[in-house]
């Protein structure tokens, strides 16, 4: 069961921002979004590449943190008036809605800042402080200019306009799967894995990156609304460039098993047990929210 | 001469933003705010703090660019229509004025993320991985909801209503002294200052910090509008809580005096050669902008 996994990383979460002595509206608001569900997808995949290797120890969970909260940052401003200007996410009003959009722009700052807290915060028990100041250098990577933000950055600037493939993949592959490979990568690090299964859990990484996305986009088309918790077809409504649009949703649902498949072929390969990594891509081939 | 650090300084930032591969809008937005110029006071602290113990190397500039990134982030994402809503800075029309809201705000998200590569890429040959990481967990709290982010929130909260001494203190203490205190420590570590070191250090950075936003509030008060780049008097027209509004110009400037003294006593006790930072108080107490 991953979802065992949930409880403890929340209770790290939680103690790291209520243990600051600050003004409580900002850890409200921070709480907020981190709480506000979401398939903890990041941290979850992490805790099952470390796990595949050694135990799960609390270094794990504050890295899973770490990346929890690196994504509610990038939400909470992706959703502000003049980004997304979205009023829900999960079927919750989004943070500016609640708190204003001053405390939004700086819960996901604080959100962002405290991410290389708690990576500076791991156990040397678990991690040579020379694996830790790599863990810092590609996290930022991942989620800074060469990755995320750029990722996010070349969407804004794609949006009105009819992309090619090769620039929707740009965007999928900066701005969700940066992150996504980066989980899998610093989880495999975290377990103490063999160079060669590094670079083959970056390649499982990165196709499973490419699928998440191009599920999303099929689940826009044809998923249940309620289970989704946001209208079905606004992409079609916003004239947003997505897999089905370019590719027809039968072309598109044959590259979400490509790459399922390779993501499973790079997996045979590793050393370790990673059931628990086949399961995950079994969950976004299938998932239906 | 400080100012001689400024232009290594300046291709350490230039060329961290430059090398990466993104879309070309976004480095040009980060690249815009960090040449705005400013007094570049957080990065020549470092740097002096660490040249009083060993010659400085291309580390010195790395850490320094990484303060002078947050510290322009946190002015961009301040100049924001939610928060302070400004239109110029520094004589220059703010970042959200030139490329708009969405990109000033991933602009300002950018550089906080860039600041934490730019640590993590310090030299093994200049500082252990370890106090790699300490520095890490160190900038995090200095820049977080443990200093200047905190110190933003209250600063914000405290807007509409007259502060109490305690109170504008404890602001001042986050929004700036905690990133100014970090830029002394840091740069004691990098120089490889002992232990009873720092702490004098911190005591110099910490009074430093305070007197700095003293005399902030003086010169609103009776700077010259076209040296300091920005109207005289905006914060009596704002209603907002300042030390000469709280204590009279006057007490205003005998504590400035204070906590210069007692910065200049703190830089006694040091083992190093302290006449660079004594410069830098010198320079602070009798700034004109």
């Amino acid at each position: 069961m991953i979802e065992r996994h949930v409880p403890p990383l929340m209770n790290v979460i939680h103690s790291q921002i209520e243990s600051a002595s600050c003004p409580e509206s900002i850890k409200e608001a921070m709480l907020y979004s981190l709480n506000a569900g979401g398939k903890r997808i990041r941290p979850l995949l992490l805790i099952m590449a470390a796990q595949s290797y050694k135990p799960v120890t609390n270094s794990a969970y504050k890295l899973g943190a770490a990346l929890e909260m690196i994504h509610t940052y990038s939400l909470i401003h992706d959703d502000l008036p003049s980004m997304d200007n979205d009023d829900y996410r999960r079927g919750k009003p989004t943070n500016h809605r609640v708190y204003g959009e001053a405390l939004a722009i700086l819960a996901g700052d604080a959100l962002l800042t405290e991410s290389f807290q708690l990576v500076s915060d791991i156990s040397e028990d678990d991690m040579h402080p020379r694996d830790i100041v790599h863990i810092t250098r590609r996290m930022s990577e991942s989620a800074g200019i060469r990755g995320m933000v750029g990722g996010q950055v070349a969407d804004i600037e794609g949006e009105d306009r009819a992309l090619r493939l090769e620039e929707l993949e740009w965007i999928h592959r900066h701005k969700t799967g940066a992150l996504l490979e980066f989980a899998v990568e610093a989880g495999g690090i975290l377990g103490g894995a063999p160079e060669g299964d590094i670079a083959a859990l970056k390649i499982y990484a990165e196709n499973l990156g490419l699928a998440f996305q191009i599920k999303d986009d099929i689940l826009d088309v044809e998923g249940d609304a309620e289970i989704i918790g946001k209208p079905v077809g606004s992409d079609t409504d916003n004239q947003k460039s997505t897999y089905p649009s370019l590719l027809t949703l039968s072309e598109a649902k044959n590259k979400l098993d490509a790459h399922i498949q390779t993501a499973a072929d790079a997996l045979r390969t590793v050393s370790c047990d990673s059931s628990a990594l086949l399961s995950i891509l079994q969950y976004v081939a299938k998932r239906d929210r």
